[in-house]
Parts: C-alpha cells; sequence; structure tokens
C-alpha cells in the first residue's frame, strides 16, 4: 500500500502514542511546566558516580515509567529507537544495554525524539512491530564539557547560546488507534539544510532554515494551512531561531504565529531563569512533548498538533575545521482521533 | 498485514537492493579484494585539508556512485539512512548535506550499514518509500584520532587490536524485485549485549556475545539452520571475536563454521599486511558486502546471504569511566530472487 504523500512525507494510518514519560532535572523543575514532568531530580547525580552515568539512567528510568503506565513489560516492546548528544550515543546504549529490547541507535541531534516517534510509527503501521518505544535525553553538565568547557572553567556564554535540558523522555507506540487517541496521522522527513552559519553558539539560527524547509514541505505535499493545526511547535529553535523561522515562513505567505511555539522558550522562565536564548537538547522537545503537550492533548486542549524536532548536525571537530552547522528538521502530525471518523 | 515472525525478526516481501558501491582507501587497494572496489583513494586525503572532510567526501561520492550506477537520480531517493564513526556521525551530516535527500541519522557504531538497510527496507516495504539509500564510512585516520592516540604518537597496538578500514558503501534500494535481483527476505533486529569485556582493544571479543544473540534468534524464528545459507558472514569480529562467536552457537548445537567469513578477515591479507586480529570500522562489512559479496551474488556464486553487521556501543569516556563495552549486531537475509517461486 502506497503511503506516500509527497517526497518527504507520508501517511500512517493506524498508531496512536499510548502513554510518554519525562524525567528532568533540578532547574527545569524550577521552571514553568515542572509539574507536567514524571521525576524531577534532587540535582544533577542522582546518586551516581559521572554525569554520562546520570544521563543513561535518565533515559533507562523513562523508558521503564512509559511502559509501565503502559501496563506493559519491557518484553512487549518489539523495537526501540534511541539516540541521544553524547558521544557514540552512549546516553543511550548504555542506558537501555539491560532492558533486552531490539534496538535501533539514531542520531538526529535535537531532533531524535522526533525521527524515532517517526521511525516507530512507520515499523507499526507497516506490520513490522505491534509496540515500539522512542527515547531520547540529554544533560547540560554532560553537553557543557563535551561541545564547549568544562563546567569548572565558567565560561562566559553569548546572547545567543541556549542552555542544554537536563531531561529524559520515552513514548510507547502502538497499533490499533481508537476514538480518543493520540493518533500519528504524518511524518515529514527533513533534509539537510546548511545557509552557512558558522557560529555554534548560535544553534537557533542554524536549525531555523531546516525547520523552515520541513514546515513548508509539510504544508505544501498535504496542501494544508497553519490554522489546520491547533498548534505547532518546534523542538529547540530558541528566541532567536523561532523569530526567524516565523520570518522565513512568512515570506512565503505561511502565518505561523497565532498557534506557534518552540519548546526551547517554554521549559525555563525568561525571567527568573537566566538561559539567553532559551533551551535546548534532545531533552528539550523531548521533555515539552512527552510531558506538556501529550497531556494538553489527552486533556482535549489541542486536538492537533504538529511536532517539528530540530537538529544541529556539528560537532566541536567541525567547528574547529572551520565548518558551518547543517541542520535538520523532522516534523510529526498528532491527533486526538475521533468519534466516528474515519481516520 | 503483521510481517513479525518472531520478537525479533521480521519478513520483507518485495524489496531488493538495486545497486551498491564501494570506495576504500589506499592500504585496502592493496588488499586481496582490490578489484571489486568502486574507487580506491589516492592517498589518506584525496584533495581534501582534514580526513573528516575526507571521510564525508568518501560518504557523499558512494552515494553519487550507487544512484548513478542505478540510472536515477539523486531526486529520485526519497530516504537515506546514514551514521558512522565520527562524534556526532559528521561523516554523514557533512558528506549528505548537499544531496537533498530526505535523510535519517543513524548510529550502530560498525553494524551502521546493515541498520541502514534494516530500516530503508521495512520503510520501501510498508509503502513509505519506493526507493531509499544506505550509507557509511569509517577513516583509518579519523578514527585512531578521536578513539585511541594521534596518529603521530605511534602508539604500539595489541595483539588483538584491529585496523579501522578506510572506505566508504552505500546501497540502493527499491520496491519490485525481479527474478535475477538481490532481494531482502528477513531482518532480525539485534539487542544489545554486555558480557562485561573491559578492554577497549579487544572489540571483536566484546561484539561476538550479540552476533551470538542475534544470530540465534534469527535461526530459531525462523526455524532455520546454517546451510539454508551459502554464506554467513558477520561484519568486524576479527580473528578472536569470529573464534569466539563460532564457539558460542557450536555450544548451542548451531554449527556455521563451514559456510561462515567474517569481513574483517578478508579486507587484509594476514600475511602482507599486519592488521593484527583484523579489519574493524562501519567501512568494513560496508565495502566487503556492497563491493565483495553483493558481486557474488550478482554472478550467482551466491544465492543465499546472512550478513550481520556487529557493532560496540562504547565511547573514549565511557572506557575512562571503567565501563564494559556494550556490542549490538542486526542481520539481513538476502537471497537471489528465482523465476517462478513465489517470495
Amino acid at each position: 500500500m502506497n503511503k506516500k504523500c509527497g517526497r518527504q512525507t507520508v501517511r500512517i494510518d493506524n498508531v496512536k502514542i499510548k502513554t510518554a514519560a519525562a524525567i528532568v532535572g533540578e532547574k527545569e523543575g524550577q521552571g514553568p511546566l515542572a509539574q507536567y514532568f514524571d521525576i524531577v531530580l534532587p540535582n544533577n547525580e542522582w546518586n551516581e558516580k559521572t554525569w554520562e552515568k546520570t544521563e543513561s539512567k535518565m533515559q533507562r528510568e523513562a523508558i521503564r515509567l512509559a511502559v509501565q503506565k503502559a501496563r506493559l513489560s519491557l518484553a512487549d516492546m518489539d523495537r526501540i529507537f534511541s539516540g541521544d548528544l553524547l558521544n557514540q550515543c552512549i546516553g543511550a546504549g548504555f542506558g537501555l544495554r539491560d532492558l533486552e529490547i531490539p534496538f535501533y541507535g539514531i542520531y538526529g541531534a535535537c531532533s531524535t525524539m522526533i525521527e524515532g516517534i517517526s521511525l516507530a510509527s512507520m515499523l507499526i503501521d507497516g506490520g513490522f512491530a505491534q509496540r515500539a518505544a522512542a527515547a531520547t535525553s540529554s544533560h547540560f553538565c554532560t553537553a557543557e564539557r563535551q561541545y564547549r568547557t568544562p563546567l569548572e572553567y565558567g565560561g562566559q556564554r553569548t546572547p545567543n547560546s541556549q542552555w542544554t535540558v537536563t531531561g529524559a523522555a520515552a513514548a510507547v507506540l502502538e497499533t490499533d488507534a481508537e476514538p480518543g487517541d493520540i493518533a500519528v496521522t504524518h511524518l515529514t522527513a527533513g533534509k539537510i539544510v546548511d545557509m552557512g552559519i558558522k557560529d555554534a553558539n548560535n544553534m537557533g539560527g542554524a536549525m531555523a532554515p531546516a525547520a523552515y524547509d520541513t514546515i513548508k514541505a509539510h504544508f505544501s505535499e498535504l496542501n494544508m494551512k497553519p490554522s489546520d493545526y491547533d498548534m505547532i511547535i518546534t523542538g529547540d529553535l530558541g528566541k532567536v531561531g523561532s523569530e526567524i523561522l516565523t520570518e522565513l515562513l512568512a515570506q512565503d505567505g505561511i502565518d505561523i504565529s497565532p498557534n506557534y511555539k518552540d519548546c526551547g522558550c517554554l521549559i525555563y522562565d525568561p525571567e527568573e531563569q537566566d538561559v539567553h536564548a532559551g533551551a535546548s537538547g534532545c531533552g528539550c522537545i523531548g521533555t515539552v512533548l512527552c510531558g506538556y503537550f501529550l497531556d494538553k492533548m489527552r486533556k482535549g486542549e489541542i486536538k492537533k498538533l504538529l511536532a517539528v524536532g530540530t537538529g544541529a548536525l556539528l560537532s566541536p571537530t567541525s567547528s574547529l575545521q572551520g565548518e558551518s552547522v547543517p541542520g535538520i528538521a523532522h516534523a510529526v502530525s498528532l491527533e486526538v482521533k475521533t468519534g466516528g471518523e474515519k481516520q
């Protein structure tokens, strides 16, 4: 059966997000979305000897929690997709090693959660899995020392820099979407877009053109418009990047401003918690989608949501070698399934 | 349609590997498989300023070549799956940024090629893509300085260490397998297996239990035996790991020895090219499968092949933190489609 709706977009017929879980750090637990997260860590370590081990633990526990909420066991999961920002994705590799779930490692930088939901949806909808999970994580302390400077160094941050979320998220997807369920209806896969931005501190700016490209393809291939959604969210463009995105789309006559939010602008309080241009990290859209937005959908406050994960495909090595920052964005349409309607 | 054959194994009904390409380095071009590779680099740089840029270029050119051989254009590719060993998978991120193909980044360490073929096969067979590509790369010089020591340091290698292949490979997969085509028939997804090996120089030993786990699941879920294949190959277990694998399976009454080869033991000449325990790297099974084994299948010398990609999910950081080395293995069954037979 042909499920293609265009070069980048496909239709998903019968998949739901059954449950999800979000675990965040101390700082995120002091932010405006605190009540939506399942666990707030008491400190950066969570009884582990290194921050990397903490990050692995967060990812593992998020998965356990999402599976538990679904009243399933780990053995019921046919596949899991996961990845993170750590070199060689050790958040996933070590976090998931004891779970005994067939595993596909993915790397979409901060778009990883949406990439995972996309691939899990296609595997389920194609009949290759009955249930699959998607997960990701990021940790401020592991990201700082890997990408920037040791925390002890106390480097000053530029105004357009973003704060890496300490957080892990997991979603359990399953076949058979019934009325009231949060169904996955469409996926739009992103192309790598590089507009030549070389400032590794301006990741929102670097990722905005990729988000623009994917969102434009989504609306065009499905012949839809922004007002067809109750809410459109991006991952972690932050203040700088989300303004660029809105402008780029406006130039093409696509006005997302009435119903658009960037998760990077939601998780911290811009007045009370100084994070400059906002939040970033795989855990950003991960926890804000799995904690906050899916809750809004379950309560019926949002019925149709377009979630666009955004990733910057750089590394410290590429920046040192004078390279620009390529971006990628993957989109997932979610919809609360209604009664008699045939999806 | 249910395509599950067991917890880890699925059936693929109508997907073929249409074309493939393999590019290797100078040393690999002096080995016994030289004639099977499309391009042998004249040196480690290939006119690029850094080895990382060389690796990106290799990956890009392998894809271009595979697409060209298929008499297609890049715009005909619905999706591409790729990843590599470099931090943040910059081989893929930078190598593919100009291709404008919707991209899913993956990370399976040296199992990446087989993970990519697996995911591409499911997307095509599920109707989500008509054509998709899978690619990967590794480069001895980029891997040494990232994982071990700067090349200039001239560190001595342990007897069970392996040599990272300089090589990139790409495969173009398409729907509609006709007689004579190389069809993908089954996939077995691996679980992460960690038997506690802490020696980062013994990756073959660390990955062998994962290969064992996947191969055992494959035969058991499909009710098959090793002699049902003309050839069973693993990615880069090397001399040490492939002996462990053969023994582990033999203990369960599964004798793969008559028709088993490890790509890590094939690409270099053990007498003339001193690489200790053999070859490793994403490019190992990538180039040996796409160059050598697919050629044997096209010529009808091998009709049924089980290709098992093996990956070690460690990082230098995890090793420094005293962690063991988790392994993963993904398997793909390939078969030359025969005349009247219904697949």
